[in-house]
């Protein structure tokens, strides 16, 4: 048996996978790909999301919207309903299922928000020498939901969600550079250090995703996540919305670089 | 009688002469300030025209937008409706008043979008030693419809409007390294040389704003425009709509610098 090596699989062929049933989360997969989250709300709700994207661009960069109903989108030439790993469903801000396929979950009311992932620019850090913890061990990115406040907007607001990568003091500046370069995709950090005055209690429990090891000297550095809308999600609770299972992210048909400024 | 030299005027004192009656173009007024185009719709349109703007980033990069009815917003401490120095007004598309003051034709259900606008560069290009010709001659910039369609976005769509700057062909470079760095006011250009390539038959006749010269050996330098939005307006006819009068801009209380990236 082959044992293919996630980064080397070409986005059409993951989402092929996903499509038959593999669920993983998207870390290190299609490495030169962008990867993006999906929110998924009724066309009377969409306004209000848009709005907030608008006034949260470093957890909310929109890469990219579709009609209502649409299943595919410019970025993504594929079923957005079955071709992410697993989708979580919501009702009235309740998650309601996490599942693989959400076909039976889909109404022709829905407008799908692409946002960018800070998984785009993991490929870019290990360019630059940077080590990822979560992509060592193999396993999901850790993410926290922070006490600072998005703006609201409409019916939408929340608490900005973060993701963590432990970075070696040395190279903190150096991934403050390369990501700095990724605006569409989360961008530099919004925070360097103590967890605390985010309101993390403790690293090794997540909100999302996987704790991973912050060893001794390590510099936990936080970036904006496209989780912050799902957060929204719940303590708004709009009637309907679906989003991706953080971390098993929408891979699109655009490359990284197409995100990058000079 | 003391002569302003309006690069000095700050931005509240500006809007002051404006709400008392001064009509001139802002180029080159309150130098170190952002200045933001104007377009204010209805809110069931609001939806569309931001949908517009993130498919059209170039043109309609969204700095800030109202709640219906409001008349102040979070980067503009003054009132929409009297503090710029022109504004048009539109029904069905067509222009049927060009006022300095809408409160006779404000509603409560309109939402206010700005827009960056590329007034805002222009200090950084002086800085940088590139000539501006339009601030040379206290004129307003030219503009022009060019035969780039923007994508549409529900029920808007429209030409690309570009703003023109002629620079010498060694600045070029400089002229495009300075504004990319502003990707929130229209940031690098779109085009650089033969007009004609845009649809634009003769830089001597603008669609808005003045004509400038174009001295031998310049190149004229094509930057996306704020008036994309009343361009839209005016191909899809919404029922009503107003906007800013073309280089007649709404000066922020937002530093310039606010706008730029590394």
């Amino acid at each position: 048996m082959t044992v293919l090596d996630p980064a080397m699989v070409p986005p059409r062929d993951a989402r092929a996978a996903f499509r038959d049933g593999l669920v993983t989360p998207t870390a290190g997969w299609s490495a030169g790909w962008a990867q993006a989250n999906l929110l998924a709300l009724p066309k009377d709700r969409a306004y209000d999301f848009l709005l907030f994207a608008q006034r949260n661009p470093k957890a909310c960069p929109v890469l990219d919207v579709t009609e209502p109903g649409e299943i595919s989108a410019s970025i993504f030439d594929g079923d957005l309903r079955t071709d992410l790993p697993a989708y979580r469903v919501y009702e009235h801000g309740e998650q309601v299922a996490e599942v693989g396929d959400v076909r039976d979950h889909w109404r022709d009311d829905l407008v799908c928000f692409l946002i960018g992932c800070s998984f785009t620019f993991e490929a870019a850090l290990l360019d630059a020498g940077v080590p990822v913890r979560h992509l060592e061990r193999k396993s999901n990115v850790p993410m926290y939901r922070t006490n600072r406040a998005c703006r609201p907007a409409g019916t939408l607001s929340g608490p900005l969600v973060v993701s963590m990568r432990p970075v070696p003091p040395e190279l903190v500046a150096t991934a403050v550079r390369v990501t700095s370069r990724y605006p569409a995709v989360h961008g530099a950090p919004v925070h360097v250090g103590d967890p605390a005055a985010l309101g993390v209690a403790d690293l090794g429990r997540p909100d999302y995703g996987d704790p991973v090891e912050v060893r001794p000297g390590e510099i936990p550095v936080f970036w904006a996540c496209g989780v912050t809308p799902q957060a929204a999600v719940a303590a708004s609770r709009p009637p309907f919305a679906i989003g991706h299972a953080p971390g098993h992210m929408a891979i699109t048909d655009v490359r990284d670089s197409a995100y990058a400024v000079p």
